[in-house]
């Protein structure tokens, strides 16, 4: 068992250090590389993965892994979680044969750039051989991955949500489509205009010094990690010393690039907070999708666009932006920044009519996972789905079924994921709305009673437990959609 | 042989994706990483090198090798000189005992923070057990690596600069010693003060713009390589596709900034102009530490330096800094970029007075070596020395012998490529003006002409040759030290 465990060490410090590879290669494409170094660079990156490959396929390391397998119950419990999860990781890898994964590879290597012109020219045509193609492969992994516990589209939900199936989210958009669809329709009948304050131009070096205010404010430590721009916003961290985050900032918008930072700042406290001692095992970082989205959306949404959080930090944006925001009232801000409107394209959403985008996702992959719904029929169906939850259909497809890039990648089961964080947010906001008054702990002028709730109830466990066990230690109950069709509801309806 | 050389093929590839990981990671610490991420990152980076070491040392790579180099008649030219390179590298890494070379990593590291300490306290005392065992370390490696044609000094010597003797060096600095050290006596006996107009501040935005535009000037295709900032400027590169530098921009100093880039690109362009078909082989990259400087001095000081590249740019720079720079005159430009003053630090000194700061240390690391010289009396023998070339002496140790770092790295034999550079330059600007009219080429706006008769010249070849050997093809002849005094001379009796 020694001995075992001696390997087993050592390989996974060496995973860990392609990890880190990997997490280095795809900082620098996304906000250093010059443009004609990333495709060179990325042939290091193939044999990287090719060795990287070759240690997680490892046959002595499938043996080894197998042996603590059997002697788990003599283990300490976040190692025995991990050697859990590894042991299914592999056991899922051996069932795809080796063959078509590869063809898979190339697939979507192939449908990419067919996908991004389909998007410009609006031409669901050109990519629905490539789509057909991608569902078919899609449709054979949940053959493959089949077990007695789970079968079709489960299987692929819980690629990115371990153990979230299709009847926990079908009960869960079924509160949405109840509940919210009607109330989004009533709500969003009347829009308020966009203000003319916020149609002025923001000096992009103020929202760069006020954004580096807001990760004070979050109380995030620069030390351990650092803040780029990049295309589009995201989170990237390799163990709790080296959490960093990227915005992108926009002169005609002033709140983008702040709630970007404060999401992507949700991600990067969630990183941080781990328990060190998680450091060097594979049991770092978030527990899932879901839950990672549950934290950056915490403090986006429930914070982020609180009067309580901007009846601290709003004069000082004020200030920051003087003479642009002269004038404009606490109140007229907060309105703003929850305005609500139904529109066409989900990362353009706002928090009300967010979760709907992802309800219909949902629908169309489960349909086209088990068959009764084909890619030729599938723009036709993404319009009239649409008409029925948004009351307005789709100008074109680049507006419709080609706005995503997820499926052209052959992730069917992600999506979900997205509006489970939104949803779990509200589950952990409920809890801690118990323990402290989340309002009054704003008004101190930081996060940090929301930290700490957060870091003890969730963030510590990092990933050495499943996602729906945190959520019961934090909350006492499993998931429940209720609360944040509650929170939605009790919210816009305060909202004029 | 086809066997050999397919798995020889696979595990260079391997090897070159290692490098890849150390220029990745270098990059990352240099630039942008987080102070309390670079220690945590270099756990991974820890577990890499071993992994990329054990690649290297890998028993039957080395067979592989040998069966190559028995066979290297058979080879091309490239695979017949990498293959060579390759089987010393091996052969002298084995020559090293593995726990001596271990024992001599942990020193180095303890020494460095001790040195950075003795350097802020002036206090050679603490530095001098660890320097002591450091140059024991390093007369040992001279036992260990000695063949019938290296030996002493020499085996260091060749490590940084391959075929590059103690005869060989000691013929350059004997020049240096006779004809330049008397002319810097008296060029220096009256210094030109520092014009007014140089002391003012000098926005940091506007010298990012004009060092861009020498970037442009200098034809750097930006499609394959960025420019970044880091304390001390570099360059790095990892193939033709992508060679980055860094520079940094001081407000109270025009100059220090455009100079770093100046030189910085031009090793940048070494890099980007060796033959592609050099990418993917262990014979991409520059042939050695002296060609690299050679060319990266190039274009600082003889061309960068010179009137004729001002003629062209200083009234863009001159706008570029109005009203700083209103009413100074290109002569009166050019003469401040090329003032001479004997100075008590290396990296501060000007390129008339460099050279003579390398001879120094240079005898002294051969005093050190063959020990005739003890460590305990090295303060005041450099002090000695220093008063004897310089006719000023360090006020203390910290402006003297603790100033580089080189040393507490183990890093002897490195400082004469510096002054050897310089030489490689002055010998290939005689070369390079028998074919094209340098001075008049730089009228045209670019450095098109030099980059491309360097290319063909030098370049091109990459690391497929000896730099000696790329020196007699460029030149027609071997290394000769007098190009760079008569250049020395000539140009600073001119200059008033």
């Amino acid at each position: 068992m020694d001995k075992e465990l001696k390997f087993y060490f050592e390989q996974r410090k060496k995973i860990l250090a392609f990890r880190y590879v990997s997490f280095l290669a795809e900082w620098d494409a996304q906000t250093d590389a010059a443009p004609g170094s990333i495709a060179a660079d990325s042939e290091f990156q193939t044999t990287l993965s090719e060795m990287s490959y070759r240690l997680s396929t490892d046959p002595r390391f499938e043996r080894c892994v197998e042996t603590l397998y059997a002697a788990r119950d003599g283990l300490d419990d976040v190692l025995k979680h991990e050697i859990e999860v590894t042991r299914k990781s592999i056991a899922d890898d051996k069932k795809i044969p080796v063959k078509e994964y590869a063809a898979f590879c190339g697939l979507t290597a192939q449908a990419y750039p067919v996908y991004v012109k389909a998007k410009q020219t609006s031409d669901f045509a050109l990519f629905r051989p490539y789509l057909e193609k991608i569902v078919d492969y899609c449709r054979k992994q949940t053959q493959w991955l089949a077990t007695d516990e789970l079968k079709g589209y489960d299987i692929l939900l819980d690629i990115y949500e371990p153990h979230y199936t299709q009847a926990k989210y079908d009960a869960f958009f079924k509160v949405l489509r109840d509940k919210l669809v009607p109330f989004v329709k009533e709500k969003t009948a009347r829009v308020a205009p966009v203000p003319d304050w916020a149609k002025q131009s923001f000096d992009v070096n103020k929202q760069r010094e006020f954004c580096e205010y807001i990760r004070d404010v979050m109380c995030f430590d620069k030390n351990y990690g650092i803040m780029k721009e990049s295309e589009h916003p995201f989170t990237s961290g390799i163990g709790t010393h080296d959490v960093r985050i990227t915005t992108h900032y926009y002169e005609q918008d002033l709140v983008s690039s702040v709630f970007s930072v404060i999401h992507e700042t949700g991600h990067a406290t969630y990183e941080r907070q781990v328990d060190p001692k998680l450091n060097g095992t594979l049991s770092g970082g978030g527990a899932s999708l879901g839950l990672h989205e549950s934290q950056s959306r915490f403090y986006e949404n429930i914070i982020g666009r609180s009067s309580a959080f901007w009846k601290v930090h709003f004069p000082k944006l004020q200030r920051t932006f003087a003479p642009q925001l002269d004038g404009v009232s606490l109140e007229q801000f907060v309105a703003y920044v929850n305005r609500t409107e139904v529109s066409f394209v989900r990362t353009e959403a706002d928090e009300l009519t967010y979760p709907l985008h992802i309800m219909l996702r949902y629908e169309i992959e489960q349909k086209l996972i088990d068959g009764s719904l084909q890619v030729k029929d599938l723009p036709a169906y993404w319009n009239e789905k649409f008409g029925e939850y948004f009351g307005i259909t789709p100008p074109n497809d680049a507006l419709g079924v080609l706005q995503d890039v997820h499926w052209a990648y052959g992730n069917f089961g992600y999506f979900p994921t997205y509006a489970l964080g939104s949803a779990i947010a509200a589950q952990l906001y409920h809890a801690m709305s118990k323990d402290i008054d989340v309002e009054a702990s704003l008004s101190e002028g930081t996060t940090k009673a929301v930290n700490d709730w957060l870091k003890e109830h969730v963030h510590k466990y990092g990933a050495s437990k499943y996602p729906d066990e945190i959520l019961r230690l934090a909350t006492g109950e499993d998931f429940n959609a209720e609360y944040y069709v509650n929170y939605l509801i009790n919210k816009y309806s305060e909202i004029a």
